[in-house]
């Protein structure tokens, strides 16, 4: 082990720790701060895959549109379904925060501060995941209950491309909540650890 | 204060507390359990109304049928349409848990003791509150994006009763969700406090 007498207490004063456990609590600090980073990078690839995910299913569903002219009877458009609308901007809202969270998870791996205050980011984190994950659920359920009833209509059978795109927008937006759901698992781990500790590095 | 020199020692013999010490750690703990008392029958509530509106709205649904025979092609069943299977047999599972959860409660009110082991008890009220929140959800999402779909066609026009009763089977739903929301906020809080603890009761 080495020695390093010109390291600054961190104690505060209160009690002077001879060099050998001093060096014990750096090696165990190290190790926590490993587990730390890699904790880091599974929230952070969690995000940027819900991300992909709601970010396709936001595009598919925007760019989901059928037929002639807006004024043609038979021409098809997601807005003019409530339950599509309803995916299409829940999708979109859940990549703009993901979006927002990959900087948040990025800029706490690289810096090794959080951007809001600790007691905060932790909060908002899983607070904000439990909403979107609820409404992400909410409005490709709605989206799926749709695209089924579109089936046993003559929707289908006249316009075949626009029910497989809504399907694969709503499965899209589904991968999305299942890893809004992972992260949301992750992060409600680092409030209870934010609790136990008081930091949010956990054990 | 009163002194009670015959009160066993708690401390298991490390530490004999002076008799005033000892009164003082009699009364905190009454205050706490007056407040875990008040806590347990805040999460009854919340169970008692989960389950009637929960049970409500299978009722609702499950009664939901119109018209004449099966073999009627006017006749309205709600076993015909997928998502109002779904939001029948969710509201039903959540309606038993909720009965099972009320009876939990009442035991541990009454006889200040978990049903299962505490550990065991927290984190099973917990997963399955979340787990079932999201369900219902899904299903009274799907039900209605399915009672707006049904509108839009003559269904409604020929039938209206049957769109009503579905229409409010969702709603009483949507309510049932909520509270069993309310009750998963809460024991997210019994769990965090275990964590912290060791044991149920808070602070």
């Amino acid at each position: 082990m080495m020695r390093s007498p010109q390291e600054p207490n961190r104690n505060g004063g209160l009690r002077t720790p001879s060099p050998r456990q001093r060096n014990q609590s750096q090696f165990q600090s190290t190790v926590s701060v490993q587990k730390h980073r890699r904790f880091n990078i599974l929230i952070l690839i969690f995000r940027f895959a819900a991300f992909c995910f709601s970010l396709a299913s936001a595009i598919f569903m925007f760019a989901n549109s059928r037929g002639g002219s807006d004024l043609d009877s038979d021409s098809l458009r997601w807005y003019h379904f409530d339950a599509f609308r309803f995916v299409a901007i829940a999708a979109a809202i859940v990549a703009l925060y993901s979006l927002f969270e990959v900087g948040a998870s990025v800029w706490e791996i690289s810096r090794g501060a959080t951007v809001f205050p600790e007691a905060v980011q932790v909060w908002f984190d899983f607070s904000h995941d439990q909403v979107f994950a609820y409404m992400l659920l909410s409005a490709d359920s709605a989206g799926t209950a749709l695209a089924r009833t579109l089936r046993d209509r003559d929707t289908c059978t006249a316009n075949n491309a626009f029910c497989v795109q809504s399907a694969i927008s709503v499965a899209l937006g589904f991968a999305g909540f299942m890893f809004l759901g992972f992260s949301s698992l992750l992060s409600g781990f680092r409030v209870v650890c934010f609790i136990l500790n008081g930091s949010r590095f956990h054990m």
